[in-house]
């Protein structure tokens, strides 16, 4: 196709509006996909309001995409039309350093985001490396899934990263589009998971998912009766938390990951980290090798987003809700 | 023997004394040692000035001994009298415990650091449980090795414990007792090897340790200038660093590593941390097998700590020069 139809914003903060932009030549190592399929993310809205003033304008959002291949470039391989695809927070890495030679692309220092300085996936299609659009195994739904390009990977990236197993206890903190994900695959790696969360509400639900134990983060005094219990502690929150009280809830050779990043800087007493050795680290989505191991994962496991459904026209009252804290547990947008 | 002679402080920040205690019947799973050889340790200033407000008084410090097996305690089994062996900062453990059972004692929660609420090794004899009195190499010198049973396991650990290797960029901060020691052990495992210092002077000897490169801490500037260049910064001091710029100093998977405490709680942005997977951690000295091992990598890899040596009776001055910083690089008290 000569133009791509999507839904773009034109300043920080703004609606989207319908906005379409014109494609030129299919590069010879991308791929073109026909989107069914995008989730709405917290990053998107970052990047609408440029809270990270890294946005250019007209934005197209969306990173958590589920589409068919329609066109390949002249020197891909491997890819074909037909075959359905998901593309997430990366679109491009300069294929060469370092990081991608060793299949680590999402560390390249070139590494392309999807919606950054390029179009992204609130649109009937789209344009990436191939090497960005993972095959999807056949059982996964492609509404349910779309939420795993980006909030599923970078959930799933720790917890294989720091090698969870049935002997490991994890926590995760905030029960939203990440936690909620991140609960189930905690669960898969065989942990004893507890769900932290300031929403009592959501202890059903946790459980639901897979939590063997819910804490509400409001009262400090669970934190505190929670000292020397967890190996890893996700955190998929923006929030600021007491993050020395988390510290001291890790057991000898504990992690707490931050997924998501707090607006304040992070402040750590340095005697409970040297005591019994732990650590505190940032995690970041995931290669396109570790999507599709994730993707294999949540097949053979059964992990599912809970979403709820817009069209793609509807793509403003989705964020509306994802603004207000309001969505359970993602919104896909579909086409 | 029923009194062991050594040199104690009564009081907080008090000078030390000549103090004598009994010992009593030696416990079934405790060695004597007669010591020959004990380092000073800025962990003993921390307790003599009862820093961390675990002192008790009357308290003998020391906690970097050599020395030699003197009484064997009816059921230890594999030390014999005249054995020559190492005692770092642990005296005991539980001994049952999930981190005991593992062989990482030095993560107990009952552990039993040799100077508090136990008399330490300023004196000319002590007793700790068999299983932490190391056997030495016969190559190394009593005197230049006893600082390796706290400053040379504190860093020989997390350079072991996060896989430095050949291809490896490591950073030491602060070239004191422990840094010495870093930068001769981060060499042997291959890697390059960075000393940061506030003391321009010590340029040359960091170099003839084994640095490659040198860094001044004070111009920040030069901070700046490595950027994504370290796999590893063990940081050796207490003072309050710009942390968020050793960060940026770290590449993809980069670790700073605490082994000393900063005064002010550590204060660290999250984006960092996420975007390159950059962790933050501390580590604690070592087991009693980790400390063999490494005593086994010192004697092979002719590593020593570079020593100041005075008489037992002669501490305070040695722990005068320690405060003020103007040991190169060890205080060792010989009996």
């Amino acid at each position: 196709m000569s133009f791509i139809q999507g839904y773009a914003v034109h300043a920080a903060g703004a609606e989207l509006l319908p906005f379409k932009y014109k494609t030129g030549e299919l590069n010879p190592y991308d791929v073109e996909v026909r989107i069914s399929h995008c989730g709405v993310c917290h990053s998107d809205a970052h990047l609408i309001d440029n809270d990270w003033g890294i946005s250019q304008y007209p934005l197209i959002p969306g990173h958590e995409i589920v589409g068919m291949v329609s066109a390949v470039g002249s020197a891909v391989l491997g890819l074909e039309v037909g075959t359905r695809v998901g593309i997430g927070w990366q679109a491009n890495s300069c294929g060469r350093c370092e990081w991608c030679r060793k299949g680590e692309e999402n560390l390249c220092a070139s590494a392309q985001p999807t919606c950054v300085h390029r179009h992204g996936g609130f649109a009937d299609a789209i344009r990436v490396n191939a090497r960005f659009a993972v095959p999807l195994p056949e059982s996964l739904e492609s509404d349910t899934t779309a939420p795993l390009l980006c909030a599923g990977i970078t959930v799933y990236s720790p917890l294989r990263s720091l090698g969870i197993n049935p002997t490991s206890r994890v926590g995760i903190i905030g029960l939203g589009g990440l936690g909620h994900l991140a609960v189930q695959f905690a669960r898969v790696f065989g942990a004893e998971v507890t769900a932290i969360s300031t929403s009592a509400s959501k202890e059903q639900e946790a459980r639901e998912l897979g939590a063997h134990h819910f804490v509400n983060s409001r009262e400090s005094k669970s934190i505190k009766e929670l000292t020397g219990s967890f190996d890893l502690i996700i955190s998929t929150i923006t929030a600021d938390l007491d993050w020395a009280a988390f510290v001291q809830t890790l057991r000898p050779h504990g992690t707490l990951c931050f997924v998501g990043a707090p607006e304040k800087p992070i402040s750590l007493p340095g005697f409970p980290l040297i005591s019994v050795q732990r650590s505190v680290c940032g995690s970041n989505t995931g290669s396109p090798g570790r999507i599709a191991e994730m993707l294999d994962v949540a097949a053979r496991h059964n992990i599912r987003a809970r979403i709820e459904s817009f069209r793609m026209s509807e793509a403003n009252q989705a964020l509306g809700r994802l603004r207000k804290g309001q969505l359970r547990y993602r919104a896909v947008l579909g086409n």
